[in-house]
């Protein structure tokens, strides 16, 4: 397969944490290309004793900068990685952090899929039946009834790209009753129930999420968000209660929590974002993922493969033939 | 002090429980009026041992009822417990569960505070600093920016009442820069900055709700029903998966899980939403709160308690002062 191009740049500690999973998929045999400024990422390699190809990008894109820069900084690594995969170079971009920056470099340099119009964030959530993918995860914080299901028909494809063949799609709202629910789920829900290709269940509720009442959960990208970033609060605080607990327990509670860690802390990873590697963009004509910006190498390397194992399944014919089928 | 009114026909799983949450209330010297069909209750009262006022409300809401069904069953038990507040003969309205019909039968026998547009549903939530009032829960899906002022002032003064004396404000957004969020709090941004009485924090993400950044969260009813479900959710599944990978592991694990029990289980129990007991509604002339459906006797005594301290505190007095005052 074509090389992964890896913005070597993009994310609180690069270059060392892209340049460290990038030498950790390559020693797992796949392909990777590091785009940033030669000079940086050639040193970088050396202190890590590894070697990898680099494509050079003179600019990058900082925390500090506006989504819309990409198109100031031309040359920027974002826009480069755009640009290989558009001139069939790569075969996917791999972004950590600035989620602004990316949809607009992916708007920008490789443009929309035919019927799609807004590309959405989908998030991996952690579910008592496997994982729940939730779209739109922030990328249109006010949305139309028409993307909402357009958003449903992508997810659907990046499911069934993952290996689920026929994926189940609920709508986010207040109750399970089709009148339940704000102006925007009750316009969508009948557009929903007769999109062709989808499997769609109905309205589901927030419990619904952890639970995997459905494979995939379809709302806005403003509450979508704040589930995102609720959910990973929650564990957090969760986890760190019951740290406190044990550690501050009676002398046979202090013996049982060394017994017990290994068990947590394998529930921890479960919980962990970094597990999920990467956010697909959908939507947009290329395979685009997005990572947290405080990754560490371990994560850069989740996101490669998931990266990889989708680009394999064919996820962006997947989407074409999805929003072909929903025009009709 | 006057007693409280408790719809004795609410929830899943009355008369049962709330006759015990009305008895323990008793048992503590809290006056109680359970109101519903006198023979039903007394006979439950037999049944139970004890003795308590009773109030005669011939119908009842079951919760397959329209909330709107408040208006055909003028004699249902929770209009009743609302016209004994009107009337100055108890002093706040207990019900657990159908919100919808609670809601609809406070506005349509008590009415608004002057100067309230929509009243609201207030969660509470724990959070590492304590506790996170949210607002709205859940009574109005779709909202204007006006109404999130409101809903602030109001939580405002509920936190005043449990003795918060400058509640901090914080709107639930995407991130934390003003110019971040949907068009809903980009409006409502420089509305509570300007408004009097409110110590507003700014705009706060999903993972502050946990965390406790803010005393109270504003958000509309549509994304603060899905954060309340999706925590109580997720919390479950979290514990749900402890309890499994502790008592599937390896010997050392399953003794280690022996004696971590009693810490894991009093911070379950933090987490249990019967031990908030009941989420005000705010707005309407007359202390009224409203619990789980699925209720048990503990979590109606818990429900009855928070009425009890939060109408001594004198909390419509301290909502129509916040009115007044945002009115100028």
């Amino acid at each position: 397969m074509r090389p992964i191009a890896l913005d070597a740049m993009g994310g609180d500690h690069a270059p060392k944490v892209t340049v460290e999973g990038a030498l950790l998929a390559h020693r797992q045999g796949i392909p990777v290309v590091l785009v940033g400024p030669t000079a940086v990422l050639q040193q970088e390699l050396r202190k890590q004793g590894g070697d990898l190809p680099i494509v050079e990008a003179p600019e990058y894109i900082t925390m500090h900068d506006q989504a819309t820069d990409v198109r100031k900084k031309r040359r920027a690594s974002i826009n480069v990685c755009m640009e290989l995969v558009k001139q069939g170079e790569a075969s996917a971009v791999v972004a950590m952090g600035h989620t602004g920056a990316t949809l607009a470099s992916a708007l920008f340099n490789l443009g929309r899929i035919r019927g799609v119009d807004r590309p959405t964030l989908l998030i991996e959530l952690p579910s008592e039946k496997g994982r729940t993918f939730l779209t739109d995860g922030g990328a249109n914080v006010d949305c139309k009834p028409e993307w909402l299901v357009q958003f449903a028909v992508m997810a659907t494809a990046y499911a069934q790209a993952q290996g689920i063949a026929e994926p189940s799609v609920g709508l986010l709202s207040i109750g399970e009753e089709e009148h339940k629910g704000n102006e925007l789920t009750l316009q969508t829900f009948p557009l929903l129930k007769a999109a062709p290709g989808l499997r769609f269940y109905g309205n589901v509720e927030g419990r619904d999420i952890f639970k995997g009442t459905t494979d995939i959960v379809v709302s806005d990208g403003y509450t979508g968000n704040v589930v995102l970033k609720l959910s990973e609060g929650e564990a957090r605080t969760i986890f760190k209660w019951i740290r406190e607990a044990l550690s501050g327990g009676s002398l046979l509670t202090r013996l049982g929590a060394l017994l017990v860690r290994p068990a947590l802390q394998s529930l921890r990873a479960k919980m962990d974002p970094a597990e999920y590697g990467a956010m697909p963009l959908l939507g947009v004509e290329g395979p685009v993922f997005i990572g947290h910006g405080s990754a560490d190498g371990r994560a850069v390397l989740s996101a490669i493969r998931k990266a990889r194992g989708v680009v394999e399944a064919g996820l962006v014919e997947r989407v074409r033939a999805g929003m072909a089928r929903l025009a009709g």
